[in-house]
């Protein structure tokens, strides 16, 4: 445990380095440990639980009390606390710099254009590639992590794949400054989903304690790190996120608990539902400070709020078809888009990407460029329509003045009373433009053909854009191709129906609900999060209907978006359920070599080193021999515990018998120790220098062997293997033979603590605090205990 | 699996009953084992692995093909579409029977009020008394299990413990019947809990293909036989009953998730979300059958919306003390109920309920006495207000007409222009109650003295209903209290700030929000049902932090209110977390006895009845022995299985030499055999008669054991084995000694599809389909297989 301890450190891996970097000894240096004994107590299995099944690590418990728990659940709370403000602070500055960026290009434009229109597209295209440009920038030059959404990463990360770099500091700033640049530079593309990446970032930053490598760290922080506390750090972050980019706490909790989380547990729901609630009031607060035009360009209508509640509140029975019709419009379109992206996505990956960062920012910069074209030249093309009847619509002010953002705006049309659809959804910002295509009470606003032309061609945009070098989400261009075929069903309901209750803004969220089904297949946390932003709760059957029908069309034909995007980057990901031919499988089948490499209770340095360079495996079992000269399994240990053993050279000695492991083991290494830092490969095994004295020299692997590991019979169904698995969180299962006597068996009413409490005695229970940790009596010999 | 293959029974126990009124065999009589394919390859371990693992059950399953699957998926989704048609439906029933019999009883007494105040007391207390005697007959003679919320039970349930006679067709009449009296009689309670029990009945109804005992039955209908697919549907069936009592669709998903379920599958939320879907839409059909006045006193006030859109939208800091207090309130207010209902429950339990029914049918009498003479006196005995000056509040109507239902009530007071405050909240139906509590723009309409009487009153009323002999929930009163003293904090911030946003109908809602998360501590689920129910989204996280406050300050005192009623009903439910002191325990120090009972591989029929009678075991292992005479596990045989066997006798045989088990067992049990009807109390060794001769027999266990039962070793923490316990579901356990060797370990890696089909040959995969199925060889001795 003390560092000081440690002999002088060669190998210098990037653990290592973390390692140095920390103060000496001081009790306080104990906290992370303690920290564990709560965790043990939470109830589940974890990732980790070798760490905490060690005797180093049980003996180290024995000398907490209840108060360090208490002080670890304040702090997890505090953190919760603290992801909640800073995720809400990020959307905040995100949102206000892309709304500011987006006002001075369009004020800017809209300058220029009075004089030439030619001009002021050069400016726009100008202001565009400029923001664009920054962003592909900062993403190739300095995050590569943080180019596109970050969403399968880290789903792929609660399921327990850690992808190098996804979770650091500079991917943080990387996706911050690169969202800006991206969405404030016009692409199709959306905020939205790297902000729940930077959320998971936050909370991953702010439980290392900041950033080693940059020198803000801070160590109070520092607490949680193992993996199972992170991954629920990271899980807050998730749904911070979400609440952030949508203003949706609700929809946060069931996006976290739907589409990324592997491991759910009812006790988190608790603490993300709190981040979430600390979102919603930072947003809210933080929103109230720009009123009155204080934050320049950025008003409410930044954070996506599309309030709808003026709309369609009631709806007739023969309207369910048009809407079951959106329903498969949704399910085809959002699967087309997921195998068009997926197609693209390869060839980039396997073609285009290869290049280097120069072809990846032209690349960019060209996308950049057709967008900026087609934004301003295809409205420029369209005819411009006559405002609508004064008379007929009081309330609408039509045509907008040019540097005003909302419907009806006047762009390029000389007459007066004139103004142009398309430029209202496609010279705009991306926020605005859906807006006004949920906007209620304004019929025939756009003509089909805008919206068709619109459809098209910012379906191919989105399509184009995805997987380039920046970041970029597909909430809000999912909800942009949505609304637009939403729309136009409506434009042909409103038409067939003639009924005034009948509203296009309705069918234009109804749409957006279908596309976004259709190619992300979420339920619940979506339709929540469409509830959520358009504010409109008599809404939530028809948007159930239309996931539910969304899903169903587009799961014949692909999985959903970010399943196939895991898939693409080759993450190897846990489904949560087990394949069919699983079924004919057993245990035995699974095993990865058929000679199971394993070590003795006391080996030899050479041969551990010889091993661990000739296997890739991650767990080994140790075994050692009865006084009957039965072999027995006294557990299993990891690689990375090997590693650092063998790095630190503290335990090596010179004799092949079985060390006191009494009273030396628990002062010589801090749990944090054996923990590999997040995001980062760990230590290997060709970083360490041993000499080969050291190589003669032996270690007694006993302490720092979890020693009940999972184990299935051989011949158990893999199906089986693969739930335990799965809804365990395990990293390692042993496979024994068949057993050749059961002891006992156990039961539901076995664990009842009354029973447990009569059968052993809640007194013996209570002060016996330390028999389970310390179960090898220092009066007998270990393996006496074991049989 | 051919009924008339078996011999004349003679035992009768209930389970035999059903199995008699069975038609005979006929090919589609294989659909309940079949269906049990797809319900292995969802993908988690269930409380019935036992049946599905065995031979007899493979065998079978060999023969099925992925047509079967497909149906069983469609019949899924057809069940989660029939469960919320019926749910919707009953609730519609509830609402429209309890709105039509307060309305007359209302009506009554009004009229003859006019003529005399006492005679318009006697017919109030007689119509009441009516209502809750139907009520208490009902259940106390017809259906006892309808008694109480229902909640507690179904979670239990869920958690694996059935209650006998909680979801019985009988139980579902009586929930129906007793609750439309026991509301519509003004008792302090509410339908909402006993429509989730309602729910859940209609999903296990239905999934038993009606009722045997009634004859309602249908055959087509009975498919789920097993207990995973039960739970399944009841779990759809509480999410239903939560989506109709509250018309909170995303509430009751998240209800099901977070308060009744034990084992979540993600899965399931798919079909959960669509059930309540299903429901929203029904209920909002039916309403619509009822406009313009043609169901009577039901218009769309009877189905909870307490909307309150137009109230506060807006808050101020300072605002947040005042609601964090509220949430303190109502954690102590919370708590205090909870302690109040388990000593009066226990009360009832252990000295008022065994004297007999007639004593719970006089006990319920002199409540609804009480509640009757409180409700009509205490209003009467209250002087009444001068309405609010129409000028300054246009839009109110006051005094109301007294046949109307609304604020502002003229009850008793002789001036034209006065009402009666207390009256307009006590002496009213609790949705109207509630609905003037909420609402908003009527400022000082109750006095301080009204309110707090009604509080100190209504809250003995409803910890003095609970627990007697009717159908009784918590929801409803919760909200009832938990408004009032809201709006009495309402009173005091209006009178401090004198602003003028802040609304006392928002404290109102903040205010029962904060009871419901003291007494109930869910969070999300009450979170989204009070956002659904006010039909408001702005205040979504101010009732988000006032349940955070109240969850935390209710817990420092007891459990949750449905907790607790389990606890009292010493129902075995495991929680979600191991004990503290398990982790100083190890899994040998949980076994039931220190000997185990096991079978040999054939038993002697007379040594199974010995054991089965001497202990109640509902697990042994089963052992033989290798051709080298070592012993060896060959699975866990069930107490069920067993007196499958023993009833049926088909496999009895003379000699004590293991049987030839291929194409013998598979057509000679339907697996629905082994599975136990639900809320009975199946089958018991003391019910079957076996003759002497037939003692003397033996019976070749090996068919029917699991042969991979879970395995620990005796040394794994408790806490381990606890969570393994829970997580998968689990009845039984095998404690085994540490194992001597281990032949592999199992990672991720090793689990991916592509490494599993790289390894095994995906085409050889897919041919041998039946190779895990039929493991043992017909050529080759069982036990060789073993090991």
């Amino acid at each position: 445990m003390q560092g000081k301890d440690m002999p002088g450190v060669n190998g210098g891996g990037p653990m290592w380095k973390q390692l140095n970097n920390e103060p000496p000894d001081s009790p306080t240096h104990y906290s992370d440990d303690e920290l564990m004994l709560g965790y043990r107590d939470r109830g589940m299995e974890s990732l980790d639980y070798e760490v905490v099944e060690s005797v180093a690590y049980r003996e180290d418990q024995a000398q907490r009390g209840i108060w360090h728990h208490a002080s670890y659940v304040t702090l997890k709370w505090t953190f919760a606390l603290l992801i909640g403000i800073g995720t809400g602070l990020a959307a905040f500055f995100i949102n206000i710099a892309v709304e500011n960026f987006s006002g001075w290009k369009f004020a800017a434009t809209f300058a220029v254009m009075k004089h030439s229109y030619f001009l002021g597209l050069v400016v726009y295209i100008a202001c565009n590639g400029a923001l664009v440009f920054s962003s592909v920038y900062i993403v190739t030059q300095f995050a590569p992590a943080a180019a596109g959404s970050g969403i399968p990463e880290i789903k792929a990360y609660l399921n327990g794949v850690d992808t190098p770099g996804i979770l650091l500091f500079r991917t943080l700033i990387g996706k911050i400054l690169g969202s800006i640049g991206s969405v404030g530079g016009g692409l199709a593309l959306g905020k939205e989903g790297p902000l729940v990446h930077t959320g998971a970032c936050i909370a991953s930053v702010l439980g290392q304690g900041g950033s080693t490598k940059y020198n803000a760290n801070w160590r109070w922080l520092r607490r949680f790190k193992n993996d199972r506390d992170r991954r629920d750090l990271v899980t807050c972050g998730c749904a911070a996120g979400v609440a952030a980019a949508f203003r949706s706490p609700v929809g946060g909790v069931l996006f976290a608990l739907e589409e990324v989380t592997s491991w759910w547990r009812s006790q988190l729901l608790w603490r993300v539902f709190f981040t979430s609630a600390v979102v919603a009031i930072v947003v809210r607060t933080a929103m109230g400070w720009c009123k009155n035009g204080k934050c320049g360009h950025f008003s409410s209508g930044g954070f996506i709020i599309w309030d709808i509640s003026g709309g369609q509140d009631d709806y007739s029975f023969y309207e369910l078809l048009p809407m079951a019709m959106l329903g498969a419009i949704g399910g085809l379109l959002g699967a087309l888009f997921n195998q068009l992206t997926i197609w693209i996505s390869t060839w980039r990956r396997n073609v285009l990407h290869r290049q280097g960062n120069r072809v990846m920012i032209i690349e960019v910069l060209l996308v950049s460029l057709i967008t900026s074209i087609l934004s301003f030249g295809l409205p420029m093309m369209t005819t411009c329509k006559p405002c609508p009847d004064p008379a007929k619509y009081p309330d609408v002010t039509c045509p907008l003045p040019s540097s005003n953002y909302g419907n009806y705006v006047n762009f390029f049309c000389s007459n007066e009373n004139e103004y142009n659809d398309l430029a209202t959804i496609f010279f705009n910002t991306q926020d605005d433009a859906i807006r006004n295509l949920f906007s209620t009470n304004t019929p025939n606003e756009y003509t089909t053909r805008s919206l068709l032309t619109f459809l098209v061609m910012f379906f191919s945009l989105a399509v184009l854009t995805f997987g380039t070098a920046v970041p970029s989400g597909q909430f809000v261009p999912g909800i942009m191709i949505g609304a637009t075929y939403g729309r136009l069903v409506g434009i042909l309901v409103v038409n067939a129906s003639r009924k005034n209750s009948v509203d296009e803004g309705t069918y234009a969220l109804l749409g957006a609900a279908s596309f976004l089904g259709g190619s992300m297949r979420m339920t619940v946390s979506l339709c929540v999060i469409m509830v959520e932003i358009t504010n409109n709760l008599q809404l939530l059957p028809l948007i159930m209907l239309v996931l539910l029908i969304s899903k169903a069309v587009g799961d014949a034909f692909n999985n959903g978006f970010y399943e196939e995007q895991v898939k693409l980057r080759s993450l190897p990901l846990l489904e949560s359920r087990p394949q069919r031919f699983m079924r004919t499988l057993a245990a035995k089948d699974a095993i990865s070599t058929r000679k199971v490499v394993q070590f003795s209770r006391v080996s030899k340095v050479s041969q551990i080193v010889a091993v661990l360079r000739s296997t890739d495996h991650n767990g080994f079992p140790v075994v050692d021999n009865l006084d009957t000269g039965e072999p027995v399994v006294i557990g299993l240990i990891l690689r990375s515990y090997l590693l650092v053993l063998l790095q630190a050279k503290t335990d090596f000695q010179h004799n092949s018998l079985p060390g006191d492991i009494r009273g030396q083991i628990s002062f010589r290494y801090n749990m944090r120790d054996f923990t590999k830092p997040v995001s980062s490969k760990g230590l290997s095994i060709y970083e360490i220098n041993i000499s080969p004295q050291e190589m003669d020299m032996y270690i007694d692997l006993q302490p720092f062997v979890n020693p009940t590991p999972y184990i299935v019979p051989e011949d158990m169904s893999l199906t089986k293997v693969y739930n335990l698995f799965r809804l365990l969180g395990l990293r390692h299962i042993c496979v024994v033979p068949r057993p050749s006597q059961v002891v006992g068996v156990i039961t539901r009413k076995d664990l009842l603590p009354e029973v447990l409490e009569e059968k052993n005695g809640l007194e013996e229970l209570m002060s016996s605090r330390g028999r389970y940790f310390l179960p090898h009596d220092r009066n007998q010999p270990l393996l006496e205990d074991l049989m």
